[in-house]
């Protein structure tokens, strides 16, 4: 009987701790199997500096508390472990991590570098003579891994963004005749416009123009289609992605904004977006930027999320008893309306380094809207509520315990 | 049988509707004594201007939805009325209006500037000999009304901001070992430390420094508080008050950002803050502005303000039914724990004009957080959850036909 390690990978969600959850209480159902799930403290660095959490001190009542919980419960990290050939001494490391602790199963809660590391320890484990099962748990808010459905995290957010979308439109409706007419909400999404898409979600009485990093912004042409609609409408919404660019590639962001000091560019692409309107325009506007709010929103996560979370955490380790190996549990669409899936599998090697982008169709011709088709895609992933319980008005999130195991081996500099 | 005239004023809140709800279910059941009300569009515009909607034209089912639907269902504006001396006309054609349309009740939902608007039109009406019985209904977010115990509107901005700060500080408590160890939220308040106060209500455990308008910015105190915390817990959170400002008076937001073309400031509080912080301690920063999201967010809406909002609005309807003139009905706490209040009444001629401060025994000594007094004052504003009902995956938001009532008079300029 061997133990398992669970990390998580890179930045945290509102459900990364539902697929956290979702691993444990599926590993403990499976005691005559699996001993202990160790976490790694802060991510893959817990298991290479041998910082292990161990999960069994933790109460049922706790772990099943993480399905309600944001953030990474064991902690994360951005560390991306080098090429075998750069640093193999980093994945021989982890292997003799694992085995010092008797690890057979390796579960790998993240995003494309993540399915990448997982690759490779399962690959090297092999010719190391040490046998790991290495299976990847999707999780990304950036929607960019390959053979899923979507990927836990950014139904959550993308309901964040399309319920704050419609709210602000709302405030801004009833005050436009006589004060502000423009609002721009700055989102995430540096690669990819997915999260800016869920601003397209809100019904089409709303007036909403998105900019995304996939289409160079044209001011000419953006601040012709704002003016259009502050005429129809009265106001305008704008949904501006992180990663919008300038024609010549330097993001919206970056607009050489300088402070007293000459510091660069304290402000994100939405202050310089209300400000390009109100020059041209002169309209009254207000902005905001929502930053780790969206992702951290647990408590307007959508249900579809929560569920399939869970569900990806449970089948990596039922995929692991059925003994299979460089895998990765996906959640297969099989119907849009009602909303349906189901739990499919894809090879590590097909997920390793592959992005998902945003398909262009997706993307209305003006630039600035989606199509029915992302529409089609869109809706099911934010439906459905799944609110936590809560205490004294706030959420009753949980703190793990994180009780650490005594080390054996020396350490590692990280 | 006189109809009445209600009318939204100012910012609008998560809240404001369940006034209105309140005013006009409360209304329809006195069919015997309050013929039809008539809504202001876009605030008092709407009665200067004679445009007024028929909210007999609104079912009872869309009547109930503004319970749930956040923003301004009629429309608001920032219009404020001169002194008397200085526009009687306008005070004028006011009555002209209600007496063209037979109304002999006014209700009017707002902040300390409408409270004054609804004590003069009762005074003049009297002077003018065409009774109107004005009765003010609280609202604002700034929560500086006099005479109640809080304003509908603060308790559920206050809800999102401790929300948010909770899961923002939970998202970088798990990535600080090795990533972002700084999240500034900005928070709304330009006078009053009402809102950033909120962000004090999360758990000890969270590290959470807020700068309140009330307090002079001392950076060397505020950075010295931020390396005290990174150093005990990893991470600090800071909630920044829009109205916060530098020993001189100058707004931190203020503080000469410029553009390529020497545009002036285009970002707020929160990117300042967190620069000063990054360049002091080298820390890696995230900041959010929320803005019009956090009085918008209606998903997030504290039950008690929700139940309040509406109370105030029907208290109205029966204080006018009781011959009140010159008066609002106030919230009045009678116990805090477990929170319970009932509905009073305060005369206009004690609460127009009268700013209620925040009390500066609620800040803590050091300036950067709240007292026990101000936990217990606040913490009953933020209990219990109303949420909205959802389809499709978002809130089921009603949104008024708005009906306009045939002109009888001139027209009028404002």
């Amino acid at each position: 009987m061997k133990n398992a390690f669970y990390a998580q990978s890179g930045g945290v969600t509102a459900v990364i701790n539902a697929s956290a959850c979702g691993v444990i209480e599926t590993a403990r159902k499976h005691s005559d199997k699996i001993g202990t799930v160790y976490a790694g403290q802060n991510g893959i660095i817990g298991a290479l500096t041998e910082n292990l959490i161990d999960t069994s001190k933790e109460s049922d009542a706790d772990i099943s508390a993480l399905k309600h919980t944001p953030s990474g419960g064991f902690g994360s990290c951005r560390y991306k472990m080098k090429s075998l050939e750069d640093n193999k001494a980093e994945y021989e490391r982890l292997i003799e991590v694992f085995k010092a602790h008797d690890i057979g199963y390796f579960f790998y809660n993240g995003g494309g570098d993540s399915a990448d590391t997982c690759l490779k320890v399962s690959q090297l484990s092999e010719s190391m003579g040490y046998p790991i099962q290495a299976i990847h748990v999707p999780k990304t808010v950036d929607n960019d891994l390959p053979v899923t459905d979507n990927c836990p995290g950014f139904g959550s957010v993308a309901k964040y963004i399309a319920v704050s979308t419609m709210e602000a439109s709302f405030d801004v409706a009833s005050m436009c005749a006589t004060s502000t007419k423009i609002f721009v909400l700055e989102v995430m999404g540096r690669h990819a416009g997915w999260i800016a898409a869920a601003g397209g979600l809100v019904d089409d009485s709303i007036p909403v123009v998105i900019l995304f990093p996939e289409v160079d912004f044209d001011e000419k042409k953006f601040l012709a289609k704002v003016d259009a609609n502050v005429k129809e409408f009265g106001y305008c919404t704008v949904v501006v992605s992180e990663g919008t660019k300038w024609a010549d590639g330097r993001f919206l962001a970056e607009q050489g904004t300088r402070d007293d000091f000459g510091h660069a560019q304290l402000g994100g692409a939405a202050p310089v977006v209300a400000n390009l309107i109100k020059d041209a325009l002169g309209h009254k506007y207000h902005w905001a930027v929502a930053d780790y709010l969206q992702r951290a929103a647990r408590h307007l996560s959508s249900k579809s999320d929560v569920e399939q979370a869970y569900a990806l955490g449970e089948a990596a380790v039922n995929l692991a008893m059925e003994g299979k190996n460089s895998v990765m549990p996906a959640v297969i669409r099989t119907s849009n309306n009602p909303y349906t899936w189901e739990i499919g599998m894809g090879e590590l090697k097909d997920i390793a380094n592959v992005e998902k982008m945003m398909p262009m169709n997706y993307i209305s011709d003006d630039g600035f809207g989606i199509t029915a088709a992302c529409r089609e895609y869109l809706q099911p992933l934010i439906e459905g509520e799944d609110y936590p319980p809560y205490k004294n008005g706030l959420p009753d999130y949980v703190v793990m315990k994180k009780e650490m195991v005594e080390k054996k081996l020396p350490s590692f500099e990280v």
